[in-house]
């Protein structure tokens, strides 16, 4: 294993690359439509404070910069290559630079694994030379990187400031959109960029951990199309949001999107609606769209505290205090209620038609005195129901709309606002319709570090993230995560068997394994013969009976499925009829008997499974049955091993969870009783390794509990070592 | 009724009173903080060409313009008051502006029915005097209105320039945010723009019919916070729509927003959802976000073009070709699947890497020659399954990313793309990331009208509004509407003798009403004694049995229903059974028989419903049944009448139509059938004006056809001219 993947005691190596103290700069060049050339100016203008060595055997100086023919000649110690040279160049080169003790390479050049056969060969051929010379490699194929508080721009990007958002993109373009919104803005700035590339050797879940570790990073931005080691991802971003915000925007959200993402990197993309519930549960601030990465990016870093979802609204349009209300419900964010004394303090300075209810209306209070707002702000940041507070409408442009002689005041409320963001624990967001003008009193909200956006809509989306990451933080982050059970020899062994005879196991194998970890599993009987029956029979209570049959996988298609058999007699009859139904479905079905258990209490039908997602491991899923699943895909996903709080919030999570809070009468479901179901599932599927697949389907959910109805449970057939275990 | 709310075949007067002649601003002021100032500065500095005639006792010139004392000491002939003076002075100078024959004032002040008791009184006596002296009204308590045209800028806003985009908007600071950014944007401009204020006189249709007219507006965008005669209001959109796009947000789409723009206006507010289907209906442009009103109405105004909803995406980014497919998939776009000769056009162009599927990515080809983007839009417009053209990338900078010397091509490009514009009939949406910075390629999309957009986000919502708005001419616009059926005078009679009882129609009725009309109700019976029982019975075909009582609302629970009854002896259990639970159930209940109904087919449960909504009248709505509508609120609703593809798009319309399409091994359902009772239903409703609520549910449908098992139908009980009628 790659050392640097791992959870390291000491600092990422990744820090020495990119903050070196000389770089070589091979395939320099003074054609200015090279790359060569560009990374030069990048350096030199952004004030590189290292040593520079540009190599091309065809120049003497390059830029101003005196030029050697190879890396071999170079006379200092430049500690990173930035390789500008096309594929076919590069293991040769990789070598040399290892020789003459170069530590890290960045490889521009396309033509590699991304290509295929060829390509994938030379990769090869070129991380064979890395590890034997010790040189780690950004890249291939890499839109490069920058590191700006080191000066350090390896991609010639031009106005990019300095500041706190650190970026992985697998896109070029996107990090050169973000740039160009960043400047535009004015006031964004950038820690350290990094283009993973085709990650033959760093990989995406090392430039995370870089950035939760660099002090210059407050948020980790990341577009991505599709993870690799998506398991280990989801351990990195836990530690790395348990100490900054980690912003995410994937892309590949719809089957359309998918198909477009995987023409072009190739990348496995699992279910999007999957791949975002895992995120969150890391932590991660998930972004649906990509107009919102840099603005959610900017307030998480700036607003580095976050509580709740409770916020309360000051606005002086009712117009747009609408639109507020509108998108914080939509984006599952509360009007805080606010108490009766702020209530009245807020009366007490504004005018008798001001609507004191959050949404807070000055309605016309503050026209000649919009300081006041500042003042509003204070009084409802400092009621306990409050979470965070969003200033809408025309703070700023109070001098320009009415009159100029209130630019005074409004700058004495910007400065309030300002005293009151230092003050306090709780977010400030303020949305301006100025904002697009840039006024004196944004433009000194902006200097001090308050975010300021020109949409209703961006502003709620950062709000949302406030208060997701604020509840993660007091409810989810560092809690302990269910432990698997201790797997238990006999349940060992039988899955063993089952693998031994290349079949799954039975139904009433699979309630086995979960009733003696103490899952809730109605008792039931296999009926192996006739005289088996009489000892099976429950009196009155009406049963299920099924066959049991390696061979039939959809008992009820064969006839292999009686409901209600109430009596002995009944019972007798209700065995022939499915053995006969069975024999005329597949003469050739080996069948083992008939399952019998008394019929499920009402309730509501819903589904737990379990899945091993290629990129993410053991997946936990639970939804509500038929056509919740099938039809509306209304489940939750959670990677196992599950805190108490996955499991809660996954039940909170479905849209169809009103019907567990009753409807028609119905009374509500047990829910704990539920959690309880999805922990215990967690911890046994962590504890038998050979367990590949689950589906309890349904489990019947009710004010008493659940009982778990039907259960399947995939062998994993691949697992060489312990096939041979069986054997012996 | 006001002359100018019908359908006018003479222009409508809003023509000389928003472009008159000469301007009386009453309550001009020299203060700057006052309305009065704003308005004289705002006339003066956009070269209004009228007389202005300034009204103030106090001064003799104001802003270098001759003042009068009173309206009556004005010596020209204003068409116009703008009235800035305090509520109680508005009667008497509206009788004033009368006497001096002008024909139309505009009033600021509020203080009027917005807050109720005597400023409702107020506002009556102004309307009186209105009436009495022939001035029509805007306002009371009106943001103003402009008409930039005309150079006739009653708000006194910096910056706004003339152009198409016509504006009315129920929030001042609506207004305020779009002629920022649109400042901002530096394109977008404003032909007229109305805040409607209280509309005592004029109202919001009227401005709607106004701007549908004006031949400065290309678009009409309109900021509702709440409808009055939303009927009238579809009438009018569906007018307007026909001509000009109509680009609409309506503010309170959350119980949360619903409750903020309450307490704002008082205005009346219906569900969000069948707001917005019925806007729709009429062939509205409805944005969901606010941030995207100005985008969707400068892309609607400038593509005066409209094709369908197949996007072909030319692409130098596969990141971004990524999110642009994840985004059209999701606002129920296509991607256009291009035909094989469009490929090898493609194929012949670009670099052997491209991809010339749908999304195509150039994949390089155009770094050194980017006007090449313009030939491959040229190549995929010239598709027939192409409807729209979507750059998406760079375009604009690749001159500063890659080279200076690349200027040329990139305006090269540009202007390719204007011919192409110009030559073709479908429109071309570029989004590049160099928007922001506004680079001389982009300037020049931008003076020839293309729309460039700095996210990739907003580019989509246009395409969409541009593909829904081609839908809607192709398919919607026009159609004419199911005609009412001839109402039978003994169902009218029947309506009358149910209202003269005090009670609905009984299910029977219900069912005669529909089936009279040809809409396909089994065939049932009330048995009203024992000895009818037999006439009822249908040999082996399975039965349904349920009470019929005017006191029996919820048969089930009474007892009241047997489902599945077979053979004459069962129907007599049955009977007794049923009459027995209902005497228990509610001993004083009036019994009138119990209806005999073959059992239903197996098939799907839909729901068709009728209600009068206080706003927009007789609304149908369909939906499956059960939890569908209970609890996840899927449905659809038109106004009726409906057309033929009303009732087809309602069936589309609905996220669980799959089911309609057969899940789990079911065939289809028959969809026309459904359209057919859709119309049925429609045109029976409009016939009668008693039926105030109707619910068919369920109906059960399938590959045959549907039958309505249960059928209610609420009738209105205030017609009291009617009542008179049945008393006779």
């Amino acid at each position: 294993m790659n050392p640097i993947e791992g959870h390291l005691p000491t600092r990422s190596p990744l820090h020495d690359i990119l903050a070196p103290t000389g770089i070589a700069v091979i395939g320099a060049s003074a054609d200015p439509t090279k790359r060569g050339y560009k990374a030069m100016v990048g350096l030199i203008k952004d004030g590189y404070r290292g040593d520079i060595y540009p190599v091309n055997p065809k120049a003497d100086m390059i830029l101003g910069v005196k030029a050697w023919p190879s890396v071999t000649a170079i006379p200092g110690n430049p500690q990173l290559a930035l390789i500008c040279t096309p594929a076919a160049t590069v293991p040769g080169l990789i070598a040399e630079c290892g020789r003459r003790g170069i530590k890290g390479a960045v490889i521009l050049a396309s033509g590699f694994a991304e290509v295929g056969g060829e390509g994938a060969a030379l990769e090869r051929e070129m991380m064979v030379k890395a590890e034997a010379h010790g040189v780690r490699i950004i890249g291939p194929n890499t839109s490069g990187v920058f590191n700006l508080h080191h000066h350090i721009n390896l991609l010639a990007l031009d106005n990019v400031r300095p500041g706190d958002v650190g970026i992985i993109s697998q896109s070029g373009n996107m990090l050169l959109s973000l740039a160009l919104e960043a400047q535009h803005n004015g006031h964004v700035g950038f820690s350290t960029y990094v283009g993973p590339g085709n990650q033959s050797d760093i990989g995406f879940n090392d430039y995370l951990r870089y950035l939760g570790e660099d002090e210059h990073t407050r948020v980790a931005t990341l577009y991505v199309e599709g993870f690799r080691d998506g398991r280990k991802f989801l351990e990195v971003a836990r530690d790395v949001t348990a100490m900054k915000p980690v912003v995410v925007y994937k892309s590949g959200s719809t089957e359309q999107g998918q198909k477009a993402a995987s023409s072009h990197t190739g990348a496995l993309a699992g279910s999007y609606a999957m791949t975002v519930d895992l995120l969150r549960q890391s932590g991660v601030s998930v972004v649906q769209y990509s107009d919102e990465i840099l603005p959610v990016a900017e307030g998480l870093g700036l607003l580095q505290k976050s509580r709740g979802k409770r916020v309360a609204v000051i606005s002086d349009g009712g117009g747009q205090a609408t639109i507020a209300s509108d998108r914080l419900s939509e984006a599952g964010l509360e009007l805080a209620e606010l108490s009766e004394a702020t209530r009245a303090k807020l009366r007490e300075v504004l005018f008798p038609q001001a609507s004191t209810v959050n949404p807070v209306d000055v309605a016309g209070s503050t026209d000649a005195n919009p300081s006041l707002l500042a003042t509003c702000m204070e009084i409802v940041a400092a009621d306990d129901n409050v979470d965070s507070v969003f200033l809408v409408g025309m703070f700023g442009g109070y001098s320009i709309r009415f009159a100029e002689s209130l630019l005074g005041d409004e700058m004495r409320g910007a400065e309030a606002m300002v005293d009151l963001s230092n003050a306090t624990e709780k977010p400030l967001v303020i949305y301006s319709l100025y904002t697009p003008i840039k006024p004196p009193a944004l433009r000194r909200l902006h200097e001090a570090g308050l975010p300021v956006y020109a949409s209703i809509e961006q502003s709620v989306r950062v709000l949302a993230a406030l208060g997701e990451r604020g509840q993660y933080l007091a409810q989810a982050s560092g809690q302990s995560r269910e432990t698997p059970v201790a797997a238990r020899p006999e349940l060992t062994t039988m899955f063993r068997q089952a693998r031994a005879e290349g079949r799954d196991l039975f139904e009433y194998e699979a309630k086995q394994l979960l009733r003696d970890h103490g899952v809730e599993v109605p008792e039931e009987r296999v009926v192996r013969n006739e005289a088996e029956l009489a000892a099976a029979a429950l009196g009155e209570t009406p049963l299920a009976m099924k066959v049991v049959s390696k061979d039939i996988l959809h008992k009820s298609d064969a006839g292999g499925v009686k409901l209600n058999v109430v009596g002995e007699a009944a019972m007798h009859e209700a065995r022939e009829a499915i053995l006969d139904a069975c024999r005329a479905y597949d003469a050739n079905a080996e069948i083992e008997g008939v399952l019998v258990t008394p019929m499920a209490k009402k309730g509501v039908e819903v589904i737990v499974g379990v899945i091993r997602d290629p990129i993410f491991g053991p997946v936990l899923m639970f939804g509500l049955g038929g056509i919740f699943v099938e039809i509306l895909e209304d489940v939750a996903f959670r990677a196992i091993p599950l805190s108490r709080h996955d499991a809660r919030s996954m039940v909170e999570q479905i849209k169809a969870k009103r019907i567990l809070e009753g409807v028609r009468g119905e009374s509500a479901v047990d829910k704990e009783a539920l959690v309880d179901l999805l922990l215990k599932v967690s911890s046994i599927v962590a504890a038998y390794p050979d367990l590949k697949e689950l589906d309890l389907n349904p489990v019947i959910v009710n004010a008493d509990g659940y009982a778990v109805v039907d259960a399947r449970v995939i062998v994993d057939r691949d697992t060489a070592a312990t096939d041979e275990d069986a054997r012996a």
